[in-house]
């Protein structure tokens, strides 16, 4: 059902992710074609490529939405009531949560992920700044609170998330997935006690 | 020249490695064949099957001595006289520094160590096991001299090398080549403050 506040352009582009994403879970991204995405929409190949000049273009969009579900997690968790630490808890835990679901339920879309890093497309670099962010939020709220020592917050937040990218790069955490320690739990600890 | 208290068997096995490291550095440890190995060394392949089974053992041998090189240079940096977070900093900034050097000098033996760590060789874990003793010799010398809080020195060894990953991991560090910060002085202060 779509929403007729939307311009119909913005729904057929909302349309070809939607099902991009659903071909990228069940197919791979690599195997999918624009001609395969049309087909499922009842369209021409020709249509998709007045929204997207390429299939780069539609993999880089549905990865976005992807990385944009993290950030929509992560911005709740900031904006919540409590302490800072916990709510820096949270965020790795909930992180490591979205990426260990992915890989153990959705390989293929994982699959699409592990290239966007291995690959440094802009959404990854995307992220990662927005990232910062949230963290630097949390922080500064922290520091304000009296529960973190003062500091560069933006610099603590890129800090964090370097000590935290076993959690959340999709590779690393595939190589890491045999090393029990250190758990999400142990690592916030231990930039918590920094951060103090 | 040979030292000939050094069994022949050991020698010839020394050979192939030095001569697999150069081609590997010269052409790549993908291009490059036992027949190649061989040839270099005027020997048989069939010589060189009677020391390692396949090339995989040779390439994962070559591997373990570039690691093993590393590995070296810690256990003497912590050894050195000196406050625990010298050493600390000293051995971050030095493994930076060979993977660096590598990086921009040796590419394609970079290249062997970013496969070895994409498929998870198990010289890679050894490395990281060896890693982690020398940092909790650093750690505890540092609790034992009050310069860190007393603690599990094995666990705060691996989340210091976690922390620090995007240092030395073959593949991160290209990743991370374009990210300003933090800069491992940064993220060794990070990790100073949380051990204090």
């Amino acid at each position: 059902m779509k929403n007729s506040c939307v311009p119909k352009e913005n729904n057929t582009q909302l349309d070809i992710l939607g099902v991009a994403e659903r071909l990228f879970r069940e197919v791979g991204f690599q195997k999918t074609t624009v001609a395969d995405i049309a087909r499922e929409l009842r369209m021409s190949p020709a249509n998709i490529y007045r929204f997207f000049t390429a299939k780069a273009e539609i993999s880089a969009a549905v990865c976005r939405r992807i990385l944009g579900k993290i950030e929509a997690a992560a911005e709740q968790i900031a904006s919540a009531p409590g302490p800072a630490s916990k709510a820096l808890r949270n965020l790795i835990a909930s992180i490591e949560e979205f990426n260990a679901r992915r890989f153990s339920s959705d390989r293929k879309l994982h699959e699409l992920l592990e290239t966007a890093y291995n690959e440094n497309w802009p959404v990854v670099h995307e992220h990662s700044e927005n990232m910062d962010k949230i963290l630097a939020q949390i922080i500064s709220q922290g520091m304000a609170a009296g529960e973190f020592r003062t500091g560069d917050a933006e610099l603590a937040a890129i800090l964090v998330r370097s000590a935290c990218m076993r959690f959340w790069h999709p590779r690393l955490m595939v190589e890491c997935a045999l090393d029990p320690e250190p758990t999400t739990d142990q690592m916030i600890d231990f930039c918590l006690a920094s951060l103090a």
